[in-house]
């Protein structure tokens, strides 16, 4: 063979292992009400309360390789955040506002003396015909899908109801599903009772597709990431690349203990729920550093996305935590179903080794809905087209620089649902909008606005609209604004009939 | 660039894309419980009873690209006839002689007078260490998957209970699975009924991951067929080759109507449960035909081999049948459970566009253990390494030529259990073992044998044991070596405790 015929096979070959490598593995390791403040890592700055009580050493180990965002955002309940992420479009814009039911046509708003329930979008999302009900999107693991990504989910997916297409992870851009389903959280995480399908005591919430763990002692987050594990096996020996999309049904109630970690907790002198959560949150992070060992056995590692993030912040109601109401986001204000930043402020770190910094921090505010443009453009997938609008905007600028600042874009957040029966802390029938330092928090009973300087204020403590009437009105007019070019869903006024006007 | 250059460069393309192409997509179409006469193919030569009531199109669209074998034989109950499939172990050899329980530990046989229950490994399959009551074996999935073969399981498993790895179809080599798990049969085939899944009306027969399909009308033979397609999309796009195996829970009890078949067998005046039967029938065929359209659709027909089959003879017992006990299977004796050929011989049919003659017949008998070797022989796997040692034998010859014929090879059944209460024709404690035309019936409570004529009889109503001693010694010799070889269970004689021998 001559020298150049030998050169431009050499070339051809490169070319195409060097395709083949270049596009990353991408994993989002996605949490379940897991708050701000439930682990180890000084997301504020320093190590304060919680911080101390649990244990999460795979997070740490995760953000020692990259980057902590301080000011990440999810919105205040899950379904809503869990379809921001799978759409890249705002709750307010994809109109699913509220935790959507396992069963078809059923809204999950209480009843209030009020209002009636907002023409939210309680069947979620359909890859059919959408009605006022339904949304249509395209979705990024379709996308990645289509453009030869291996695409996994494992856990809780809570994307629609039972009956229609969207309690079907595979219909929605995944080769395989493993446990996802129309339901949001599990009815147990005990092999001991088949995490909920023992005979004759099945809900909607039974977990399927376990049934080799049954009776083996082994906790559903445990058996989640065996499972997840073994599916990338495939991918990994065919060289193809995969998103692995490993939402835990931890740490949402119901609070069962993992007898693994429980000991230590109670011997700590906890309040038994609390040793119990604690337990959750520890097999969480176990999964997390499984995932990372993992990678690394294979030798992926250095190609392969980590991106750990929560769908909203952790539960608060003392119905089901220990100690005082409200009080476990510290120094955040209040917790899941709130639009205070004890509801929506989230853990989040990225590593990507070579391309994200390792130990750096940042401060600019993301959003759900950014992951979707992001991690398209981790795949190197340009060009797509998609039914809706996106909202999000791809934090890769970010990632490159943690120093990266804008301080004009707005994130907002849009909850005119009734997700506990007595209004609580920024929870029921309130929106917020942040610009800059800036949020805006705004009541929608009775159109009372409060402004907080997050900077000087991470608690929400200090409410600046009477001192400062003239950004009170800037971001009011910004959200207003915002809402309805999405359409947002309103509640209705029992008084009129109709659907709440902000003017 | 020269133009040795770009023959080179073009060859080599050419060379890749061939090498993705020859590798041909293999689907496994797998009945359950259905009988050799069970449809409108004329297996016994001719169109005769049945043959005449049932309405199976789409058998007869495949059976008119491919070829017919007469003589295909499965075990006499299903797990034995799956684990042989997945093994390429005679059932007697696995040790797996009986159907799983869905619960770990529990042997499924009846009680009886004679026999306490043999040492066969009701624990089915295992991907761990084996022990008594399991085995452990190489699947030809896995080795299909681990040559780069996109492998998808839909509907029934069966392979292992609850709490074991055998329950998992993703332990087994398969990529994706659908709906198969620990248990032999649908709760129920009705959306309505949620398949079994309706709170607080679950059991271990609850057939898992089809939410989407609740309340829908949509038979579960129908929802299996669309979500075996949906899984096949992502290696069509990807030019992957893929290897599905679609076993359908139809035509298994229970017997429930598919309303969009029943009313024109009640009009034809039979039985509501033979009516019934029928529409499970209809089902599946069209079942088949959607998979069929889809490769059409794909363009990927002509590269892909299609393999019908059943897994043991079609249900003749009276109180779930209309019609007399036994004669459902007629012009074959008994049904499913016994060693007879009603309850072994199946409809099988292969289509292999441009590898096996269109119309083609073939009378030379094949076993379910043979599918191991032909399906690695049609992917071109070769040097493959094995756990066990692989009793079945390529029928690869057969399908290059239908006159194909040895009549020395011998075909054995061991059935050392008690599946019905009441002992019927050839069912519990019986042995069978077949070479040419001849067979051996072997009765385990009092070694009566019994010695049939198949060319001339095959209904094996005229015992010609007396009359012929010496192929009667001759195929009872070659039985016992083979058990003995196997280490095949034995029932227990309740007066000794020990296993029955067989001299």
């Amino acid at each position: 063979m001559c020298k150049k015929c030998m050169l431009l096979l050499f070339l051809a070959t490169i070319s195409l292992a060097t395709y083949a490598q270049e596009r990353p593995n991408i994993i989002v390791f996605l949490v379940d009400d897991m708050g701000w403040m439930d682990n180890t890592v000084p997301f504020s700055g320093k190590k304060q309360g919680f911080n101390f009580i649990y244990h999460t050493p795979n997070m740490e180990r995760l953000a020692a390789k990259g980057m902590i965002f301080t000011d990440a955002y999810a919105t205040p309940v899950c379904t809503p955040s869990r379809l921001s992420l799978l759409t890249g479009m705002n709750a307010a814009h994809h109109g699913v506002t509220n935790w959507t039911s396992p069963r078809k046509n059923q809204p999950t708003d209480n009843a209030d003396s009020m209002f009636l329930p907002a023409n939210w979008r309680y069947n979620g999302i359909t890859t059919g015909k959408p009605d006022r009900t339904s949304f249509a999107a395209t979705t990024y693991p379709q996308l990645l899908k289509d453009n030869g990504y291996f695409t996994v989910h494992a856990g809780k997916a809570h994307w629609g109801p039972m009956g229609t297409t969207g309690a079907n992870p595979r219909n929605l851009g995944y080769v395989i599903n493993i446990s996802g389903h129309a339901a949001g959280h599990p009815q147990s995480y005990l092999s001991e009772e088949f995490y909920g399908n023992k005979p004759g005591k099945n809900s909607a919430q039974s977990v399927p597709d376990l049934e080799e763990y049954y009776n083996t002692g082994t906790f559903l987050t445990e058996a989640l990431t065996l499972e997840a594990l073994k599916a990338l096996e495939f991918p990994v020996n065919q060289q193809q690349p995969f998103y692995l999309n490993l939402a835990h049904y931890a740490v949402h109630a119901p609070i069962q203990g993992d007898d693994r970690y429980l000991q230590k907790y109670i011997d700590a002198g906890m309040d038994i729920r609390e040793a119990k959560y604690a337990t959750l949150l520890e097999g969480m992070d176990k999964s997390l550093g499984d995932v990372m060992d993992f990678l690394e056995q294979h030798h992926i590692e250095k190609n392969t996305v980590i991106i750990f993030m929560s769908d909203n912040g952790g539960l608060s109601l003392s119905s089901q935590r220990g100690g005082a109401a409200h009080t476990q986001n510290l120094p955040l204000r209040a917790g899941k179903g709130s639009v205070y930043e004890g509801g929506t402020r989230e853990p989040m770190i990225v590593a990507w080794p070579g391309q994200v910094a390792a130990g750096t921090v940042t401060h600019q505010p993301v959003i759900i809905e950014d992951f979707f443009p992001t991690i398209l453009e981790m795949a190197g997938i340009t060009g797509y087209k998609t039914l809706q609008t996106v909202d999000g905007i791809s934090f890769m600028p970010i990632l490159k620089k943690p120093g990266f600042k804008d301080d004009t874009r707005t994130f907002v957040w849009h909850f005119p649902n009734k997700w506990i029966p007595r209004d609580g802390p920024g929870i029921n029938y309130c929106s917020a909008i942040r610009q800059g330092d800036w949020k805006l928090v705004l009541h929608l009973r009775d159109g009372r606005r409060e402004l907080y300087n997050l900077k000087q204020d991470i608690g929400e403590t200090n409410d600046l609209s009477k001192l400062n009437k003239e950004k009170t009105d800037e971001l009011y007019k910004l959200l207003v604004t915002k809402l309805k070019v999405w359409n947002a869903p309103m509640p209705v006024l029992k008084s009129t009939g109709k659907p709440l006007i902000l003017n």
